[in-house]
């Protein structure tokens, strides 16, 4: 709400407290002014979520055509509501959303922040100006049959689907670009490694391979996790017994949010139980957790194998997208992949947020769903961007030396494993021995004793037979 | 291993560094002496852990069955690995895993342990002795195909899988527990709380009953995760290319194993990927930790609901398990929630170190699966101790006090949400308001006033109606 | 930047990568520029960092006034640099500082966009444009005896130790309201409770007196923290070495940055250890965790007091800030505690990210600082406004009701044990015996026995004797 | 409690819920019986704690004297309980603690067992039969003065004191590892890295030296957190009040525990804080997680530095102390390190479970301090196990090969920023780029285009001049 473009004119509203002043332009009232007071945390506000406004105005027209089929809502009425929601999930007014997204009251505000928005709306619709709730209420017509504690969940619910989906195609983005790398460097050998100790040789394609797969993994999980967000509580109303809400509501509304969110979306069988729990919160957060914790740990690999020039691995070159340092010339760092590791740590830590608010809960509501939404709805947000940005500006532009990996694997020891078989255990040991005191290759060696000829070798050291290529 | 009860009579055994004297009644050998040796960190040995060694001698008969059947193993060592195998699986000699579960190696010490023993048993039961390998290798037999990097977290996940079951049985008993009180308190009215304030009546069965289907959902979510687990790298050997295993043993040890488990177990798609990746381990690190805070959840709402007698809100007794102080007479303690709860914190606390560990994975393997697989093993044996204990020293020994409850309601303000859809909104405010002014009750008032009949209100206050009891 | 205020007209700049256009009106330049396009994760800037800006502007300010002192800056680039960071470090052109707080480079990007505001605000100042780096250059003057990894770090701490004053006073802020509520209801007997469960009485003042108390040890806690930050790393250059930093040049700036911060800032006695470590933010980020759960543990106490109003514990009363439900009339929720146990999550969390970003940092540096430093101003922020905001929307306004409190200590059957030492155990126990089963008081019953006079039992039931009021 | 060794035969004992069969050698009585039955959950016991059971005894010791002080309790009986409290002090009957850590009731189960051992014993040494209460009691004698929430509170911070010091120790033996090696390769080249690439040449002998400064740091502030322990809130009783406990009482028990500490403990100013605040302990294991990360950042540093032998970084080279594979001959892993790491990721789980049941203290005590003890009392354990396990059995051994570390830093890219100021920008260019295009060394072609003489080359490339050696 920038200040200085209201013209100064207001209209009184009143709630249980008293009466406040409302600028006349706000589409907005009193009960959203209130918490506005009340609530000055972060200095961001609800419309840094346009997902959820979306998802809150879908949820009143859904209602509001439940309450018109069961007769509670007249069709004039009835009519602007749907289309004040329809223009809101458009896209309109969400600057009236102005609500620090951390707020007390299990949501409540942010209920009555929209209520009071589509109201006003709806009554300029309807040809009356805002604040003339004799024709329109916030409360009793757009809220009817509703409370805070199943409209709000389900918003949630809808808003944490769609804005997963982003997330999705970027994790997609990621593991293609990942294949294609797989794809280029198939036959490219080097050594493996485990425990940061040399180990038997592969191939830098089967290295990149293993990354698409695991991405691959955890998008099949979190799409599946989304499942647990289709069952949503509306219809519960205030504790889930469905007190004030009319026979058949639940499903007239569910049917209608179905409809307008192309969502499949089911009525939980326990009401009681689903407007308390947050578990599908705790769920989904726990799988971003693992989504972070897999870039992250490629992330790691990534740094540590484009470690050097000169003194580190080197297995890969990461594409230079800036210069590395204030004053080290012609140093390039890997800071793609640092940036992601940091979005990686705070998903970890977002998740920790939610941990906690999930277990603070109590009786029939968890009163802190609204630091659970912000904290999903960063992870989300953060991995989307952590993802394309790996995707674009690092992976896409590795580039290998064949021919000093190919050297690294004929100087290693751990070569030997893979002769073992050919030479015997006994020859094996031998030259693995002679490598290790004399700082000379295992392949040198068994050329020089004659072990094996050049052509013997060559063939135990392709890519084939190395990564064990069955293709 | 009890030192007392050793003769002193010693064998000599060997490795890269040197000789070790090993006692000649030890099943275990020189491996396992030096990792003995390395790590004393927590007082604890692998035989705390009966599933993992079960799990292990289950690997290794199936690889030897497999080694036997592609020929790498003759029938008479297949046969005295395998009987040794079993006898262990049944349960001999886990007193011969004297190794600290916190372990660096990856798990090497921990393989090694098991393929020693092994080896020894096999020994003798081929008629020779404990450390006359040239006869049955622990490496060169019991070993034969494998890696420490694929045995070893072949067996943790078969571990895992049977180390699950008992707490999905311990939290059915909850459930059922629950399950068995809500059809108990199906008609006992009582306040419903939001943000731990008076909102509307409920039943108190419809709160056990929200506790038992929370609890379903979660067992739902903890048997799905175990398809993860499912998927194992055994044949991955060394890093994931299957280096120095045969062709086929892959797919016939997988047969082997499937059979002796009794499990669905797959071999995994990318054996690199595989190797590295703890993902399983995370995503059910994270299903406990739901677990827990659900547990803790009904365990913070059993104490606040049994706070009093008389200064809280005293909505149900729970059982008198022991004296609540050592300074207050009569004083009885929520003590078996509270030991609950602290489960859950510990819960917690282990998937923090699982996220660092699995985090901290690097290139072609994770080196801390050990305290991977402590921390998920503490959880599991927590948790089910926790639900057993839960279920049979508190759930079902609670009881209600029915008119107390009653009361309750009918003195409540929030009742009046309840009666505005008869008495309208004008004459419920009124009401509401003569209430919380005198400190009268609202059923009282209404009865006064003549709003409604006695029969009326009662009829509004029916168990029926206000929980909204369909059946 | 708002693109549509731009005149564009550019300039080109050049780094390793190649040209750049930067639009004329920009003060950043390439360096700036390329972080942009590489890091876009959190729609935020360093703009919302105002402290960060501010230091940095001090830490540029001190090293030039060094590099004058020692004759390696001439006097009129040495003047222009200092007028351009005073000018910064008023206020000016902070909105200059475009880049995502959450980057990769270890604080590179931050450091350069700092030295391309500072170098072509100098060059104005010198009368020359902007990007005639030929005059005055970002490295070689601005950023002269500097590496990112001494001036970055240096800078950080500073602006943590300056973001930590607001939330000193606002702690002292939350203390002296709890303190005035202790001095208000220092005679108000209420019940106290252990467990969830009556214990022994106690007055509303003590329990107020508690919170002031555990706020102040916490601030007196953090207060200390801040001497870790006051020891700087400046000189240390790339790794500690001062490698490019001339003699003198360590302690002259430090002088000079005490001098202009007037903090008594400290060189690193071992500068290799200090480029590398960030305990010093390990242990600030726990203390604010320490402080977090403090205050969310008040919160839990505030809400759980006030539970109710007819069936909770109804101790004490909060203040109305706002209406508290979208459905039932009437009812209000504590909503200011809500949010500040929501902040208090998000501190634990931010925890959690320095946590890991701190295990991740490798050799001599640690490349996520950027992320540390986002965290703990988050946390340092929403715990300044979640203080304040507790203190002045909820403490200030509570009420209780004396008579109510003074019944229920009364009614209590904790209360024996007060009369225990009068009444002899046996009495004391069979009055006990007797309120259980009947449901009546035990005052009563004392009375009705006449086993203490009314007068007798007021005694006793003094504040001054319950609360062991010394004064 | 070894059931086999039991005579079968029992005396009985009574409490709230009925009689119980103790056996008649057990010095526990019913209380004790009873929460070994509530609480299996671990499989470990108080026993597993020493430091605890000493420190209880210590607390009833000085109980027992200022109640004799006060004449509360008479000359035998205070002579009986004093010596029994003394003999179990010096380690007797530990094994009659036989409850599981982890329980409910805030420590009443553990203070119980205490107070019936104690009893039981005194009663022997008075020349009673166990059991026969009558003379001296458990609650009226041993506990007298005294609740559970202030004498265990007390004894646990006197027990984490205690546990620490071997900590302390330990930490100290790890610093002069680091110190002596630091000595060892005080003039030993090698590259310096930041952000995983080659930056500026530094000395062996700086890293150790800067982890040994880091360890420093670590121990000062593990050693002034301990000064938040020394505080205790013995005289609190039940919730602070010091309800029924005489005037005088104390400071009485205050001093005598000093005195038989010998730890310089005062009584908390205000005992309603100090008896429901945990903060102490969230700040000692907040630092303890520092430690951890410490730790675990060098055990990071050493594996990667000691990657290879061939196809790593290769810096230095760790002590073999067992076989790495069971698969690849020769290959040595850091298992140490790796240990190591992950006792760290431990700990940083106990302090999230600490933290989680820190926030859940409600009111007038923190019902979770079992857990909190615990959780703390293995970080101690494993850490303190750590330090001596790393620095023993790997630092001491690490070794370094001079040679090649000198021609890593003459072949890398790096080296032209120290050879920058003596080159001229330019000339530093120009020999970068070509070594960057042709793979050869700045030394050799700064050598060959006669830039710098052998001798000067030789000079620039000291360890004194690189690595800023003052002495």
């Amino acid at each position: 709400m920038s200040e200085t473009l209201l013209s100064g004119e207001t209209r009184s509203e009143h709630d249980l407290i008293g009466d406040l002043d409302i600028p006349v332009e706000a589409y907005w009232g009193v009960h959203t002014l209130r918490a506005k007071n009340n609530f000055n945390i972060t200095e961001n506000t609800l419309a840094g979520n346009p997902h959820l406004i979306r998802a809150l105005a879908r949820v009143k027209q859904a209602a509001a055509r439940a309450n018109h089929d069961l007769g509670l809502l007249d069709a004039d009425r009835a009519r602007a509501i749907d289309q004040a929601c329809e223009s809101i999930a458009q896209g309109s007014l969400h600057d009236q959303f102005i609500l620090d997204p951390i707020q007390g009251g299990a949501g409540t505000s942010t209920n009555m922040n929209a209520n009071e928005v589509i109201a006003n709306l709806a009554l300029e619709i309807m040809g009356h100006n805002k604040g003339e709730y004799q024709y329109l209420h916030p409360n009793d017509h757009v809220n009817l049959s509703q409370s805070t504690n199943d409209a709000y969940p389900t918003a949630v619910n809808i808003a944490t689907h769609f804005a997963t989906q982003p997330l999705l195609a970027a994790m997609q983005v990621l593991e293609d670009s990942c294949n294609a790398k797989a794809k280029e460097f198939r036959t490219v050998v080097k050594m493996g490694r485990t425990q940061l100790q040399d180990a038997v040789p592969m191939t830098v394609g089967q290295e990149f391979r293993g990354w698409a797969v695991t991405l691959g993994e955890d998008r099949a999980r979190l799409a599946e996790s989304l499942s647990l967000v289709t069952e949503i509580n509306l219809g519960a109303t205030a504790i889930g017994t469905g007190l004030n809400a009319p026979a058949g509501y639940a499903a007239a509304a569910c049917a209608h949010l179905r409809e307008l969110t192309g969502l499949p979306l089911t009525t939980s069988p326990d009401l009681i139980e689903a407007t308390s729990d947050v578990g599908a919160f705790v769920h989904l957060s726990g799988v971003l957790k693992r989504v972070a914790l897999k870039i992250s740990k490629i992330c790691n690999d990534l740094r540590l194998l484009s470690s050097g020039p000169r003194a580190g691995l080197n297995d890969i070159q990461l594409p230079a997208v800036q210069s590395g340092s204030s004053i080290m010339p012609g140093k390039v760092n890997p800071v793609i992949p640092e940036v992601v590791n940091q979005i990686a740590y705070q998903v970890v830590g977002h998740d920790l947020t939610v941990t906690m608010a999930a277990e603070g809960g109590q009786l029939q509501l968890n009163a802190f769903e609204p630091v659970i939404v912000h904290s999903i709805g960063l992870s989300l947000k953060h991995l989307t961007n952590g993802c394309l940005t790996l995707a674009e500006k690092c992976i896409d532009g590795i580039t290998v030396d064949e021919q000093a990996l190919r050297r690294e694997v004929e100087n290693s020891i751990g070569l030997v494993t893979a002769l073992n078989p050919r030479l015997g255990y006994a020859a094996s040991t031998s030259v693995a021995l002679e490598a290790l005191h004399t700082g000379r290759g295992v392949a040198e060696l068994v050329l020089e004793r004659g072990l094996l000829s050049a052509q013997d070798l060559n063939e135990l050291l392709s890519p084939e037979r190395l990564a064990n290529l069955s293709d």
